[in-house]
């Protein structure tokens, strides 16, 4: 029996001694390491805070103490020491098993559910001062572990101004590791790196450790400049950025020493003011290939599905189409600039960074202020991409709205990861970007039904001078080159094609769907029924000659969308009926009203959710008043 | 002729001399005066930027230099000396006349849209990278105008975390009044006003000032003694708080000296690091009320409709509903919490802060961490209430479906300045939030018809364990006294209420559109008509029984909303009768998708979009085949 069979709550964890907590660690990381090889996940961050989150549940008492996770990628190392090694942490993110984030259904240590980045302090502000003041656990600790890549979240920054005046008793854990989700960047990223790296005090750490070897003498000399060291350091180092905000700083502390993060995290306990304690981790640590290429092992996909892409090579990732597609299109137009929101390669710019590094800008995770200075780079003359997957453009709501659709700014929004997510789950399925965008004036909105489709849909976006919205899944399922792949014609503005033309019902399906649409058709010929597909291509504007058409030669419609059927394009569809006082049946599929879990496929997720092409093609059948004997 | 009307662009500003500019000054400050007591508008804080303003237009040659104004309700002056000093400023606010925020549409002279705030930074960042890579203009200045209250919003310091990467030219005037819209909160505001109250700073400033008068020597003394205290500045000061953005601080700099204004911003032009100009002004500067009562002077009513009100009596203010009943159930119940992003008064809830200062929380400009921290609080076991208008609220979407709404919490939320904002204009409208707030799950969304029913909905939301938006108008078109209004009834979940039985048309009306259902059925009745009337109360969930019991009774269902037809609360309508196979025709009313401009009256802006109650009796008639003779 191995030692994490034994850690049953965090209590077991307690008892353990060093010894035991270094074989506790490297079992951990094998699990890990099994695990997302077979389930994907985030390997390297979690790989990164193994040490830490022994040392935090040896130091506080979850889930009287709450850990409050940011963005809660790295959870699963809590989630092991939380009474969750079990049959469903092999199985998670996948239909049955564990969420891949924090979810206090899930167990009573999970504080807060999250999964978008930068919520963290709000989240320890509102515990903390509801601890403060309506409760009997006033001694109990909250703590907050955020990654540096959320210091450049703006909400983060709302709740750091908010903190002093909100609780004296607070502790912010930031884990460093340099990267957010891609290599971090600006200010408050040169600010921590400039601490790690200074001259004096890594100089003079590494000279004298390595002068003055392991012997008694040597290790009194190295205690008295270390302690040298630290007066210098007081003096010439901005440690008191986040005093600023009222926090006394502690750090940095090498994230990978349980002992020395105990000793700290046991001192701030006892703090009578908020405190920051800045630990340095290693992305990846104890994993050869996750540690050199981080970026790649933030996310990885399941070894079972990269083996059966391998196998059917029947998929292209849009990322990659858009990365070099826009590359192209960079290179014979020098007012084209990609922007993205600390998600280089998973949008696919990391081709255009790599390329065309002038005209590509990475903003951190701050998508409002990527959405409003591609606002202004748009009024200013250039010609912004905008990449950001479609759930995290949720934070850009009013920016997109106020900033850059009230002024029909021309900007290409590229959605990536629209509808079902899959294995991220609720907090990240991009299911709710038709219905919140199509409310706004000015945009436009459209989802090819194929790479071919979305590379024709990205050069005519250029063509028109408004706010367009490209939004498509992460990847299509074709197998196509994306060297051989070019641009073949212009989309009309705001046309649909008709694919097939049928009797009595007509499919008017919207991107991935159209494969949805021709799947139900196939079955319909089984009952004599030949069904009409139309790929509408666009959600905003409506091809209102073709719904015309349709009304006039069918009875019956089907929309189909990769979207929540609250306010989404099926209801843009019977908007349009109704206000021109059209009459025609209309069946609407897509999500229902309720927050989707994860899954093993997105078939699967079809299927609970009645969107299985057995499920419409009764439902047409009948409404046809066809009986299936 | 007065100075001001001499003024017709910039460039007559920069040959006055000095008596001149004073003269200016007070010009500019009476038509502020007059005008805003015509048409209200942001009185103190306009009147707090004029130096300020004429000091930009000397240094700076705008358009070819952008002035990028935050929030943009103090571009009055600005507009006042770039060729609007004209009758449309007269109208300034209503109908033909100019917008109150900035409106490149008006003049070249306005670079960028704003009216939310926070936005000022990405702007100047977008247009600064577009001059540094693709301008003629290399050597032209962008200039950001915030205000200190932006500086505790997200997307301020996002951008400020972008600054250093983005350009190396860039001009920050941060224009500290202590003030954002409210008295400033949290860490920034702790943080420059310690620069400003520096012990050492003021006081020898002034002893020196009272004891050497302004006698030669004494100016001598003044002068060496100036050089030593900024000498002690610098290094007792805080003021790298900006370098750690990569700004260089100057400041304070005091606002209504023109010339001094003049020679900073002079030196800033050749500064080849981005810099920081703190500017410290008075709001309400130059009238004794503004000054003293900032606050209330920050946005004021027309004196027309102020008359209007005092004559008729017969409106009464939804905010000072909320905060009167909200302040007697936080009484009684200690978990009740009030939260605002820094709209005391505009909310209503400075009624609870003055009665219940424990159970009041004022984040400042942060509507993000409001609505999350207001989660957090919820699952710490509060029931907070969380008070932002209609259109700020658009900045928290992702915090209100990521945080609050997948976890179902029980948080109140009241959304004042639902509906039209009629003077405000295109930016700050609450015509999208039932199409936003509508398509997430487990919202609940309600529009109570007067104040009474509001107050019952108040006390119904807290019985109800999930988030409860409650939206609702500035003013119901009633007078009520406070203090006699209390809690009646519950309101019964999801239900609507029947108020008139009918024949043939059905309205089913939500919240104030309930008044024009009833208009519309006056008139009806001269044809003969009597239409039934629904007070629908819920936008979601939907009261089916009723939907149901109109489908059968009536021929056609008129659905009034005041919010966008796109995917709105009509939308919800058609999509249950489609849903449900149920045939009934729908007219839909509400706002167009487009984006509606400011006018001087609801009225007016309903007739201009087809919500006259004429136009749908109209419609309704013809859609009934009964024709006008």
């Amino acid at each position: 029996m191995s030692l994490l069979d034994t850690i049953h709550t965090p209590r077991d964890v307690k008892v353990l001694n060093r010894n035991q907590l270094k074989e506790l660690a490297k079992e951990i990381r094998q699990t890990l390491v099994e695990v997302t090889a077979n389930n994907g996940g985030h390997l390297a961050s979690n790989l990164g805070v193994v040490e830490l989150t022994i040392a935090l549940h040896r130091v506080f008492d979850s889930p009287r103490d709450r850990f409050i996770f940011d963005v809660s990628h790295q959870i699963y190392t809590h989630k092991l020491l939380t009474g969750r090694n079990d049959a469903k942490f092999r199985q998670i993110r996948t239909s049955g098993g564990y969420s891949g984030f924090s979810d206090p259904t899930e167990s009573e240590h999970d504080a807060f559910v999250a999964g978008h980045a930068g919520t963290a302090l709000s989240v320890a502000l509102g515990f903390a001062y509801a601890r403060d003041h309506i409760s009997n656990r006033k001694d109990s600790h909250i703590v907050a572990i955020l990654g540096d890549g959320s210091l450049t979240c703006g909400m983060t920054l709302e709740a750091l101004n908010n903190l002093v005046t909100t609780t004296k008793r607070l502790i912010v854990v930031v884990n460093d590791n340099e990267f957010s989700i891609d290599r971090n960047v600006g200010a408050i990223s040169i600010y921590l790196n400039k601490i790690l790296i200074s001259g004096l005090y890594r100089a003079i750490s590494q000279a004298t450790k390595k002068m003055l070897g392991d012997g008694k003498f040597g290790k009194a000399v190295v205690r008295g400049i270390r302690r040298l060291k630290r007066a210098i350091k007081s003096i010439i180092l901005p440690t008191s950025y986040f005093e600023y905000y009222g926090l006394r700083y502690f750090g940095p502390i090498d994230g990978h020493d349980i002992s020395k993060l105990e000793e700290i995290l046991e001192f701030c306990k006892f703090a009578k003011v908020p405190v920051l304690v800045h630990v340095k981790t290693i992305k990846g640590y104890g994993n050869g290939d996750a540690i050199h290429f981080p970026e790649k092992f933030h996310g990885i996909e399941p070894e079972r599905e990269r083996d059966v892409t391998a196998s059917q090579e029947d998929t292209t990732s849009y990322g990659e189409i858009l990365g070099k597609e826009l590359t192209k299109l960079a290179q014979k137009d020098k007012t084209i600039i990609g922007v993205v929101a600390a998600m280089a390669r998973g949008t696919g710019l990391s081709y255009l960074r790599e390329h065309c590094p002038d005209q590509y800008v990475d903003v951190g995770i701050a998508e409002e202020h990527a959405v409003t200075f591609s606002a202004a780079l748009a009024k200013g003359g250039m010609r912004p991409v905008c990449a950001i997957y479609s759930t995290f453009l949720q934070r850009a709501f009013d920016q997109v709205l106020h900033d850059v659709c009230l002024q029909n700014l021309p900007i290409v929004f590229c959605l990536d990861r629209a509808g079902i997510a899959v294995h991220d789950g609720m907090t990240h399925h991009g299911i709710f970007d038709l219905s919140y965008l199509r409310l706004i004036p000015h945009a436009v909105i459209l989802q090819p039904r194929d790479v071919q489709e979305f590379v024709n849909a990205l050069h005519s976006a250029f063509q028109w001078h408004c706010p367009v919205f490209i939004r498509y899944p992460k990847s299509c399922k074709q197998k196509i080159d994306a060297n051989i792949l070019g641009f073949s014609q212009y989309l009309p503005f705001g046309k649909a094609e008709k694919i097939a033309e049928g009797r009595r019902v007509c499919f008017f399906a919207l991107g991935n769907m159209v494969d949805l649409a021709n799947e139900v058709c196939q079955g319909l010929k089984d009952f004599g029924i030949r069904g009409g597909i139309v790929n509408a291509i666009f959600a905003k504007p409506l091809d209102e000659e073709i719904l015309r058409d349709i009304a006039k030669n069918y009875e019956l419609v089907v929309t189909l969308e990769d979207n929540v059927l609250m306010g989404g394009f099926g209801s843009a569809i019977l908007e349009f009926y109704s206000d021109n006082g059209i009459k025609i049946n209309v069946l609407r599929y897509g999500w229902p009203d309720e927050f989707i879990k994860h899954g093993t496929s997105l078939d699967i997720l079809r299927v609970e959710h009645g969107l299985s092409a057995t499920n419409i093609m009764n439902k047409v059948l009948s409404t046809l008043n066809i009986h299936i004997s």
